[in-house]
Order: structure tokens, then C-alpha cells, then sequence
């Protein structure tokens, strides 16, 4: 605990909101930070999130302890609808109360005898769990942890490390490298449902994949972890899952999701049965899906006026299949930026380098706000850029 | 994890169940097994979770991520209603998904490098995540894990490890051993809403201690978990918490809190805000709080029920102020009697042993079930006994 760097990024960013409105009580404050969703969840879930909390004050609708893996039915339609043709059963799905949880999980499971590589920059909690758990050593000066292989993750190398260039050649590419290396990809699809369904410059008839698993060879080495969060509304309802096929096994050949289910069965004890009446019904029918497309397609229009408003720097990335923006700041710290944008502008970024030392002279943007909000916020950005 | 012993014991009763089934299709199983909730939830508690999931479809009632450490209304509401007169402040308390989550992440934050002691027999968990993380070495034949201490709790020492006989004195003189020797207590307090309000035996007006922060100088030394799961038939919708005072430091003087605190904010995100609204329902209110007893006491009169079946072997425990009775059968193998009863009586017990070799040569036998069904169970008990 004594090796883990200050505070946790989002709780930290709230501290400064919170002395920023302390500094400015009248400040109509904008955040684009967290990704915290802001739409609300269509009726069609909530519905049945309602009708299913109020059956449990009847006997015949009243349930106790659910299995710890998930119900099977919300299992079931997660591997036919979420991963179509792609070999998944349901027993090689466990759902969970979201991805940030089963990092945790996944890094118990691990232990502290592996050594762990992370895109640079990363979501914070990768490396965070990796240093609970033991896998590291001390930090350094730029918040590196010895023993974690940071993979720089740049605009040079279109963000993917050192692979390839074109995003399906560069997903093969890491589940071949998996192979060769023995190593487990675990692979964060949280945002998958904003990569959009045209096909990849170039043509042919590849679309963007959304799963490690629409890559031959990828159940042998790919743990996959989701969550309806960003998609559904749910960063406060809480519901996720993991995928670990049987086909994944250890140098011994024994089965990692032998293991995965002993993690789910004594440090867990499943989602809540109400989120999960909620994600069958966003899930299961095509009525629900496509009310939560609507959401989603609100937030990708915030994040396509966000790419728009710092255009004129040229150095803006992202927003495109992702509710992210990232802005580089050449030859400035992250968080400098991120203070002078608060204090000019009254809006909350993030800064880059709270993702990683990779992640130095960015800030990053988030789409998850109303979209009047939004416009607000894009307004007094282009007037702070002029 | 290889060294975890077989399955963990629930799922791995579950699958006894099943082959039961198998062999006895027509057979009506009775399951006095798992402590698992079968009473309906009041409706004070599962309108407000509708309420709330519908608000959810509202601009005005929808709400992201919330605080990681819980609702601060509920953690006061906790703080008042569970901890009256005990200091506990609600910034004290953080908010889980149930108590079993909550042993997972205190693991995690001792890490492997700390010796622990438990009951034996004790709740499986425990001791299975402190060898996830790290604290143990291998198991013996009895199944005792090299690096655990493990207190005997038997009949003979009234179930307490070594300390005392009377229950106050025995809660006392533990806080005590523990500010002596520098330990810290987890006190799991799941089951403290089953504990009477009754004097206790010997008179004056020692109540019965419902938390361990009812005896002086606990602060300094104790975490306490807890949950609704038990008492308000939360097993399914996860609702819990956790206690870490400030007072309670490392040697270096360093709040237990802080880590806590850090553990909660990387590892988890945050109970289901659903669950979140049931909970407060349920304890927030003098309505709520009634209608849950009524649920606790039907539970209670089950056990009650179950003492009395067992009463002409003589070697019955437990069942008065705990929904569970344990029945010591001398000179035998818990799961061989475990397998008798079932095959005689298809009725689903736990083997003692599956809490530790302490509880080798004793089941368990559990209230939670629907009052027709425990009396079935005790007429088929009586009959196997007779």
C-alpha cells in the first residue's frame, strides 16, 4: 500500500472541483473528466429493474443468492448477442459489478509472481492493483513502477505499441505475439459499443472489431472484460462481465477459468440480482439495444463537437470511435494545462499524465455530459484557444 | 490458488445437491444447507428500489457513478441507527456489495505479510483469502493451513477462544488481548440483528453486545463488517459495510483508514445504487426497520424449531440468538453424516468440517427457509433420529 503514488486519479480530480468551486462559489463549473454518464437509462431497463426489485417482496418472485458466476440467462444473451460467431459460451461468461472490479479480481488471480506489461497511458487501475497485489516495485520520478513494462502509446504509433499500424492487423498481431510469448492478454472492451459499425479506411470487407475475439487464436490467450456502464447508463447501477474460455490455460495446461470461477466464488458473491434484471433487459431484446444505441449515439456527437473544438490545434486524437478526446500540449505538463483550463474556463479535464508517465503533455476530454453542456464547454474552450 | 483446498464449500454442496437430485428425481429436497434468504423482502424496501430505478429514466433522477464509499445519507443513517452511542461518525463507515467482498478487499489490504488467527470452526472465507493473497503456506491433511492460527472454538470453551465464558466478558477481554498484542480485529457482525434484546443470563443490564464498538477501547482495534443480506433478505441484491474508525493506526501511526479507503476507490466502485436506495428504505425509517424484524423473527422461531428436533441427542448449539444450530455427532465424519442425512431424509445440511477442522464431527443446520419447509424437515429429522 506504502508503494501506491498519492491519491487515486478520479478521487484527486474531485478535490480540485471541490477547491475550485471553494475559489469561485458562483463558477458555473462544466466537467468533462470522469466518464461519468449523464443520460438517463431508457424506460425499458428501469422498468424492469422496478419490476423485478418490487417481485421480491413476493413469494413467487422473491429470489436469495443468485449463482456467483450470474444469472444464466443474462450469461446467455451476453454470448449470443455480444459475441455473435465468435465461439463464446455462456459458461465462459461471468458477470460481475463492473470492469474496475474484475481488474481487481483478475489481478489477485495473477498474484504477485507475474510480470505485467500496460499501455502508457492506461487506465490508472492496472497498474494500481498490480502494486496492491505485489507485482511491482518502488515508483520513480515520472511514476513508473519498477517491474510493470509500460508500452509507449503515442500519436507516432497511432496509440497501439510498436505493432503494426491498421487496428485489425494490430490486434492479430498482439493475440500472434500472446502465442509465441505465453503471455495473457486481458483485453478492456468497456468502450466497444462506441466503435462504430463502418468499415476500416482501406475498404475490404473489414469492420472495426469490437472483441479480442474476432481474432483467430484469441481464446486460447484473451481474458475479455466488459461492462454496460458507459452504454447503458450504468456507472452507478454497476453491472459487468469477464470472459475467460476454456481454451485459456496455463503452461501446466490446467484451465485459467478454473481458477477465475474460485476468485468469483470466494472474494465475490455476484452482481446485484436488480443490475442484472436491468442488463437482460438492455441485452435480450432488440427494443433494448437500440434504446441504449440512442445514448450512446448522443455521446459521440458530444465528443465529435469536442474533436471539433480543439481542431485548430492540430494536435487533437480520438473522439472518434471512443466517448474520448485526447488534446496535446507540446513542451507543457499535463497538469499545468489542466489548472489553467480550470481556472480560465471553469471546465474539468484530466490530465494525460494521471494515465500514465505516456500520457505527459495531454489532457483528456470526456464526451459524458448533456449536450448543452457540452456546447457551453466547446464555446468557452475555443474563446481559451484563440 | 493451487493451494486452496478442493472446491469452496458451497458450490461444492450445491453439486451434492444436484447428484441428489439425480438419484431421487421425485425426491423433495429440503435444503437447511447454505444460509440463504427465502422470506419476501417488505415492500417499504422494494418500492423505494423501484422508485428509485424508475427516477433513473429521469433527467432530474439519474445519477452516475456515485461516492465509491457509498451514499453519505446511508453511511449516516448506518452510523446512527446501527451505531448509536458508539461515536462511530458516518465517514466511518463505507458502504460494499456484503461482507463477503469485504473480507476479499481487508485481505487485500494486509497483504501477505501479516499473520492471521481464526475461529475454528469459522466462515470458509476468511482463511480462503488469506491464502489467495499470499499469508499462508500449505494445508495439512485436516485441512489447517501452514501460517493460520486456528482458535479451537468447541463446546467445551463455550465456542470462544480461550479468553472467558461469559459472552460481554469474553468481547472485552478480546479488545483487550488485542490493544495488548497489537492485533487487529475484523468482527464480522452479519449476523448481529439475530442477537436478542434480552438480558443477558446473570442479570443487571448487560444487553447483549451487538458490535464490537460497544466495548470500550474497540475503536482503537476493530474493523466490523456487516450486511442486510441475513436481515432484510439482501442476499441476492448485495448490500453491506464495513466500520474503520480513525482511531485504529499501523505501529508508524497511520491510519488503517486511509489504505481502506485507497482499497475501495481502486479495487471496487461502489455498492449498486439500487441496492444503495433498499438499503436506506430498510434502515432509515422506523417502518423499514419493523418490518425487517418480523422478517428475523420468523427465522428465529425456524431455529427454535430446529433446536428442539435435535434436543433428544443432547449435543445441540447455537440456534438462540443466530439462525444457525449445530448438532454434534461424536465419533463421526461431518460429511458422512451429511450424506446420511441426505439420503434418508433428503434433507440438505452443512458439514461442520467445511468450516474448519474445528467443526470436524458436527452440521450445521440453517433457519433460513419458509416455516412449512423447516417443519417438514424436522418431522423427517425426528423420525431419522428416533
Amino acid at each position: 500500500m506504502e508503494k501506491l503514488q498519492k491519491g487515486y486519479l478520479f478521487p484527486e480530480i474531485s478535490m480540485k472541483h471541490e477547491a475550485h468551486l471553494k475559489k469561485y462559489p458562483d463558477a458555473k463549473v462544466i466537467s468533462l473528466g470522469i466518464g461519468d454518464t449523464t443520460e438517463p437509462i431508457p424506460r425499458v431497463i428501469t422498468s424492469a429493474m422496478a419490476e423485478y426489485a418490487l417481485a421480491l417482496s413476493t413469494p413467487e418472485g422473491y429470489q436469495g443468492y443468485g449463482p456467483e458466476q450470474g444469472q444464466m440467462n443474462l450469461r446467455k444473451v451476453i454470448a449470443e448477442k455480444v459475441y455473435p460467431n465468435m465461439g463464446i459460451k455462456e459458461s465462459e461468461v461471468f458477470i460481475s459489478d463492473g470492469a474496475q472490479c474484475d481488474i481487481a479480481r483478475l489481478q489477485m488471480l495473477f498474484g504477485p509472481n507475474v510480470t505485467i506489461a500496460v499501455q502508457d497511458p492506461t487506465f490508472p487501475g492496472y497498474a494500481d492493483n498490480g502494486v496492491i497485489v505485489g507485482q511491482t516495485g518502488e515508483a520513480d520520478e515520472v511514476g513508473k513502477y519498477a517491474g510493470i513494462s509500460y508500452m509507449r502509446c503515442a500519436p507516432e504509433n497511432h496509440f497501439f505499441p510498436d505493432l503494426s499500424r491498421v487496428p485489425r492487423t494490430d490486434l492479430r498481431e498482439l493475440v500472434d505475439f500472446a502465442r509465441r510469448n505465453g503471455s495473457i492478454i486481458v483485453f478492456d472492451a468497456a468502450y466497444a459499443w462506441y466503435v462504430s459499425d463502418e468499415e476500416e479506411a482501406g475498404g475490404g470487407n473489414n469492420k472495426k472489431p469490437r472483441s479480442i475475439y474476432e481474432v483467430p487464436g484469441a481464446r486460447e490467450v484473451a481474458i475479455e472484460i466488459c461492462s454496460i456502464s458507459k452504454f447503458a447508463g450504468f456507472t452507478g447501477v454497476r453491472l459487468g462481465w469477464a470472459v475467460v474460455p476454456v481454451e485459456l490455460r496455463y503452461a501446466d495446461g490446467s484451465p485459467v477459468a478454473r481458477d477465475f470461477d474460485r476468485i468469483v466464488c470466494t472474494c465475490f458473491n455476484g452482481a446485484s440480482s436488480v443490475a442484472q434484471a436491468g442488463g437482460l433487459a438492455c441485452l435480450a431484446t432488440e427494443e433494448g439495444r437500440a434504446a441504449v444505441r440512442r445514448v450512446v449515439g448522443v455521446y459521440k456527437e458530444n465528443a465529435r463537437v469536442l474533436v471539433d473544438t480543439f481542431a485548430s490545434l492540430g494536435k487533437v486524437y480520438g473522439g472518434a470511435d471512443s466517448p474520448y478526446v485526447w488534446v496535446r500540449f507540446p513542451g507543457r505538463r499535463s497538469w499545468d494545462v489542466f489548472a489553467e483550463i480550470l481556472e480560465k474556463t471553469h471546465v474539468i479535464t484530466v490530465p494525460g499524465s494521471g494515465f500514465g508517465p505516456g500520457g505527459e503533455g495531454f489532457v483528456r476530454v470526456s464526451a459524458f455530459n448533456s449536450r448543452d453542456r457540452v456546447l457551453e464547454a466547446a464555446a468557452r474552450l475555443r474563446k481559451y484557444l484563440a
